[in-house]
């Protein structure tokens, strides 16, 4: 047996989310009964750098798994692309150490959030619309107040198996892009609705309906109820992992 | 009543192309029944710059309308935007004069196919997946034998209603873009699947399968038989129509 390493492309809009649940189809689902299929129908399963909700896209996300392969690896990517459905785009594929584990080597995960400002039948699927002007200024300087190491319990969901809400964020950057915004958010590990909790709160701020001083209140609160609606999922993207 | 000129971008993956048919959903249809709503549900009849087919995409369409609006087109834009699906998206609406035809007046359509060499889906239904190596200078040279003025009945559909297949075509050229290649096809006219049978035939030259020299006597020989496959229709966008 050997440990495999893998860098995946998926669209979200078309998945239950990565992680398997029973009757949904789900993207770790899809990728594991395709290589059981390569692996002669003895059962592969693998291992995720974390998860995303449905509807939440990954640009370049990894997965691990130990598998005793008589094709190289090349093989198997051109293999696996074949039978995995459009939606989903093997990247790379390479031989690593068995001590590698694409959840917990991992030190830095980068999402991206893209908001589009004029109906754009292409960007549906990609990107939130939200017709309106962001204030930029204030956008960045309450994004500012993520940086470094916080307690993100106003930006986690209440079910959830973790044991601190402890996050070491490295960048949190909004930019102007050709048809919006953009939103990149780097740190060491992510709570689940993080990005989209943290993302609607900032919008409220970007949107001068809170101000920098009650946004830190909020995220100073550690109280769930009063972060705002989550950003909606087709605009997120799990953007790099890295190790 | 007054004359209208309509820009407009639309996802050809979900229609059965632009003009009206009986129990197809299309373009033309979708919008004339959202402006007859605004219209206090009298028909409005809209008149494209041409069709394009099941599948083919739009960046930037014209149509006109007469119709006599006791709303302004800013009005009107924002609610015709909101009654038509996420796939259809109005970008501009403004007064014309009684002589402007969206059809007769063109001066010059271009249209772009793009291809993408590795399999990725965000580009699935928005690019054809060819994963070859093209020759750009073949691509070029034989491009450049459909400049100027010539009979394209080599690259038009048996069955069409047009008197003459001459076309003047002013550009056609390829360029290589981060993830393939794009194609830039302007003329004053194009013929009924004359895109995307080109297209068809111009990889085959990329492709090596056939000479520049086979290229030429193909076009020449006026015979439809002779042409490539046509390329597939998500590669293919209407990007501009000039007046």
């Amino acid at each position: 047996m050997k440990r495999y390493y893998f860098e995946v492309a998926y669209d979200g809009s078309l998945f239950c989310g990565w992680q398997v649940q029973p009757e949904q189809v789900t993207v770790q689902q899809v990728i594991e009964e395709a290589l059981t299929k390569i692996n002669s129908n003895t059962p592969v399963f693998i291992v995720g750098c974390g998860r995303t909700d449905t509807g939440v896209h990954a640009k370049c996300s990894v997965f691990h798994t130990d598998m005793d392969l008589k094709i190289d690896v090349e093989t198997l990517q051109f293999r696996l692309n074949k039978i995995l459905p459009h939606s989903i785009s093997i990247l790379t594929i390479r031989e690593t150490d068995d001590n590698f584990h694409a959840r917990f080597s991992a030190k830095k995960r980068t999402y991206r959030y893209f908001i589009h400002t004029q109906k754009n039948p292409f960007k549906h699927s990609y990107s939130t619309l939200l017709e309106a002007e962001l204030d930029m200024d204030k956008l960045n300087e309450a994004s500012r107040l993520l940086l470094d190491t916080h307690d993100f319990t106003t930006f986690s969901k209440a079910k959830s198996d973790v044991k601190t809400h402890i996050c070491t964020v490295f960048k949190a950057e909004w930019t102007k892009t050709e048809e919006g915004y953009q939103f990149e958010y780097a740190a060491n590990r992510f709570l689940r609705n993080m990005v989209r909790a943290t993302v609607g709160t900032l919008l409220l701020v970007g949107q001068n309906k809170i101000t920098i001083e009650e946004f830190k209140a909020i995220f100073d609160s550690m109280d769930r109820n009063r972060c705002a609606t989550s950003a909606p999922a087709q605009g997120l993207f799990l953007w790099k992992v890295e190790y």
